[in-house]
């Protein structure tokens, strides 16, 4: 037996048992003839001690041979502590050692094994092994099991029944890039990796199991962004006869489960916004609203500014703002860097005009050449602006603009101190288009028309119409979850009848044998008694982030790649041998 | 709303409420002016009354044009039934119907959708979304969900954490083959999908993880056998801090565990049985022992046979045999039949020699040329065969004759009915070799040793010394779990320092530099203060068959894969597109 106990679970009751104890040496401390050793393990750290004269000189000789980090096992009596430290759930007691067996030593860790370290990201990523025995990074894997834990409770107690779908399935043009496998039995064919279990949860629907779910990894072959992994987990789930009502009272049902046995939090009702508001009003389909800030049209809904000889206002397709409470204050300094700021490529706006509601009630303007203090105190009362604000506006083409102006609202919504992590705002965004003209997700290509969810999406009953007259009209039963400014999950009512899932197809610019090819067998299931359906799923990484109260989804992924989808530990993807290539009848190009 | 109550909930105290159900046509009867119509869904079958007169006659008109496997749904009130169905959990209720709607049509289903089918193996395949339909299989994977569901609820009450670990890793020579996946951020490079998530568990100990388990898709890209998958299941389990008797001890609990709130069943203690044992016992590392027929040597431990002119017996390393009980009577016919039966190619045994034990108390063997009644009553006593017994034997070189001889005890357990699916005997084989000369898991390649378990079991301490001078003596702490003569979970304790797992690379035929470039980061990890670890997995798909009492695997997979790997139901793996492969910088070869 290597143990008694862990290092987190003795206490004063146990004081004159005899234990065994093993873990790592956090630290020693060895003065006065007193030596004591910090020993940890994922339960805790419980103090081991030694004293000269008292205990055996050949221990004593050991212990002082420990470094950071060894591996030990201590024999000895569990003791009440002179000192105690209220800090420490072990800290009544201490182990006076009377054996102490080295299993393993320890070189000098690469960076400090500490909350705050010293190791930079790369390195970390390296020798992540050692990053995991960090305790914020430990927690979070943690945090990650329990969210995971009560998903599955949930699910479990709501007649959700998990079933695994294959990680070997077929490439699919639509949507991003596929991760393929070459197969050998098969020279010449390839398996791709699922972006998500779509088709296999349709088809358990039209197999009557009526609630599906799955925790499950799903793979996207995409230039990494700061925040992306090619493999990620995914909350999949999908119910038969429901509606799209249904759907978001379960899962709102979840989230608000997750939040009570996770955070401990009672979550409020989960407003719904339509996207047609969202993007009025934010400037974005996943708005944070942790604060107000909305968007005010100066020239849109109304039209407070055309007509003054201000070009820039008298051409834009729209002009709108924000009002940042209490900023009336900005320095010349602070307004040119905001300026500068939103004029980066990233936002890429033209300019920022501004006007402060300085506290003697006057109103001053970046564009007062062309706008009387009459004209501004209606811009104002627009914004419902206060002595002591500023309004923030931009002007330009209308969707561009908007998407522009959520970056700014973002930005002061952080530098006043709005986006608490700790606060949680949970919103559904609901009423999606179902189709956008323009570019497929990350891959440039021909401008068509492509399905804004999937192509599986159902199109609102009452938009069907709209389908042969006016596509970027329709509307889909899609619906996303966003909470603080991040979608957490979407999902939409499904199409289920072959028909339907055809014309999709064809408005995708599929032709019918493509659309059999790769969707056939959908389509054929659908002629066999497929049930009205509906779906979500949630990036699971991401969620656990968000409790976590992190930015980042690498942080709580046990081993994640870097931003070049390497993994630097194992020093993976790596070249084969020529015979596996051969075996597989495949060949490298340069 | 799509429905009120789901086909399994109505009862007698429901009655007079005003419902919908949604749900398929099973069955419609029209007899006499009245119509029924069996609804199902996952949850049970509730029957619809629609009677003419009563009724209205577009709905009777609707009901009448229903098929099979028509999707509907049903308002009306739930009545009392005249005749009670007491095999249905809704039989004591009927709904007399005020409307209907027809969801969605179905085409005749290409075979029967009842426990007992017309359907072949690959339409069903074909079709699994109907085959799923049929109650049998749907039932197989509740039970799937259910054993992942107690697996957990045990796991996460002993306090070990589930952590994700990678799916693209990287390929190693050592196992069987990898299946891979190129790069395109990396050209030139590969990932490897995992066969287990080994390396990882190993990492997470030395991170402090202490108790890790995964429920994880694991890859092999093997010849298919008839029941082997190329992507199936593994619970996977790590623990630091314990010897073998922890681990052993800790997932007995765990079958326990499952025994009881899958099946019922208090299992009692699990047996334990040396490998070398299994194999002189048994012939098999895997023995079934819900029936004895231990294997007797009649040359071998002692001597019986020799010197009297039967040149196969002379000449053979081992004589060998068992006894089955009451068969004596078998005709000549039918012993003519068992002898071919082991002279099958599956099998290539030379022949099979054969003693009577009559009733009469008279002994008869196929080799009375040889032997005297006196020898066979010598036979017999070792046999420890009675009146009534037959005892068969044979004879050649010991490990191959062994392995023989366990097919044919198998055989003959099946033909005496002594292998019941529904009696379950667990068993723990121990110790087993470390190393084995001649071919890797399905590989022919050059003879050389090879890893038993994996290149990261630990020999048994007592065993270290043999490293240099006896490598077939060296036995490993490894384990397998057996039940019912199927392997459905094995492990080790691992290696845990950098220059035994050299040494053993080295054994293994890895050049340094190799081992380095395949598991360096370790063999690194092995220096920064690594934990005595040990683990083991279990195969879920084969501990669900075994709990379903059923011998394929494939059943207890959603959507499983062909003999040859092939998705017929999607039509995978298929050709992608040649910009695919460019994108990919790879080329197919013919």
């Amino acid at each position: 037996m290597l143990r008694t106990h862990t290092c987190g679970e003795l206490r004063i009751s146990d004081v004159s048992k005899e234990v065994i104890l093993s873990g790592w040496v956090q630290r020693t401390r060895d003065k006065g003839g007193m030596i004591w050793i910090d020993l940890r393990d994922r339960y805790g750290i419980t103090q081991l001690m030694l004293e000269e004269g008292k205990t055996a000189p050949e221990i004593i000789a050991q212990a002082r041979n420990l470094g950071r980090e060894f591996v030990v096992q201590a024999t000895g009596v569990v003791t009440e502590r002179f000192a105690k430290n209220d800090k420490m759930a072990t800290g009544d007691i201490e182990i006076k050692l009377t054996g102490l067996t080295v299993l393993n030593s320890a070189k000098l860790p690469p960076f400090q094994i500490e909350d705050k370290t010293d190791g930079g990201d790369e390195l970390r990523l390296k020798y992540r092994y050692l990053d995991l025995r960090r305790d914020i990074v430990r927690k979070n894997l943690e945090l990650r099991h329990k969210v995971a834990q009560q998903t599955r409770l949930f699910m479990d107690a709501q007649n959700f029944i998990e079933v695994e779908t294959p990680v070997l399935i077929k490439s699919t043009p639509e949507g991003a890039r596929d991760f393929v496998v070459p197969s050998r039995m098969n020279p010449g064919e390839f398996y791709a990796l699922p972006q998500s279990p779509q088709t296999f949860k349709q088809l358990l629907m039209v197999s009557g199991f009526d609630r599906y779910y799955q925790i499950v990894k799903c793979f996207r072959d995409e230039d990494l962004r700061a925040d992306r992994q090619p493999e990620f987990t995914q909350i999949d789930c999908e119910m038969s006869f429901v509606t799209q009502e249904d759907i978001l009272q379960m899962f709102e049902g979840l989230i608000r489960h997750l939040f009570k046995a996770v955070k401990g939090l009672d979550l409020p009702e989960v407003p719904r916004m339509t996207y047609a508001t969202a993007m009025k009003k934010y400037g974005s389909d996943k708005p944070d609203i942790r604060f107000g800030m909305e968007f005010v049209e100066l020239k849109g809904d109304n039209d407070f500014v055309s007509g003054k000889n201000f070009g820039l206002f008298d051409s834009a397709e729209l002009v709108v703002g924000i009002c940042a409470k209490g900023c009336a204050e900005y320095t010349r300094k602070q307004m040119d860097e905001l300026t500068e700021w939103v004029k980066r490529p990233q936002i890429g706006a033209k300019g920022l005009i501004y006007a402060r509601y300085n506290a003697d009630g006057t109103i001053k303007s970046s564009v007062d050449k062309f706008y009387s203090e009459e004209d501004l105190k209606q811009w104002a009362e627009a914004f419902g602006a206060q002595p002591g604000d500023l309004m923030l506006i931009m002007a330009g083409e209308a969707n561009k603009t908007r998407k522009q102006l959520n970056e700014l609202r973002l930005e002061m919504g952080s530098r006043l101190g709005l986006r608490n992590p700790d606060d949680y705002k949970v919103l559904w965004v609901v009423d999606f288009p179902l189709l956008e003209y323009g570019e497929a997700d990350g891959r440039p290509e021909e401008n068509r028309w492509y399905a804004m969810h999937h192509p599986f999406t159902s199109p609102k009953p009452e938009d069907i119409p709209l389908l042969t007259t006016d596509l970027g009209a329709v509307r889909a039963n899609a619906y996303d979850m966003v909470i603080n400014g991040t979608e957490v999950g979407g999902g939409s009512v499904r199409i289920f009848q072959r028909p339907l899932q055809m014309q999709m197809f064809e408005i995708l610019g599929f032709t019918p044998e493509e659309a059999k090819a790769q969707f056939g067998f959908l389509m054929e299931a659908f002629e066999f008694g497929a049930p009205p359906h509906a779906g979500i799923a949630f990036g699971f990484d991401r969620l656990c982030s968000i409790f976590g109260g992190v930015d980042s989804i690498r942080d709580f992924i046990a081993f994640p790649k870097n931003n070049s989808g390497r993994d630097v530990m194992i020093d993976s993807p790596s070249t084969i041998d020529q015979k596996q290539l051969d075996e597989l009848k495949i060949a490298t190009k340069a």
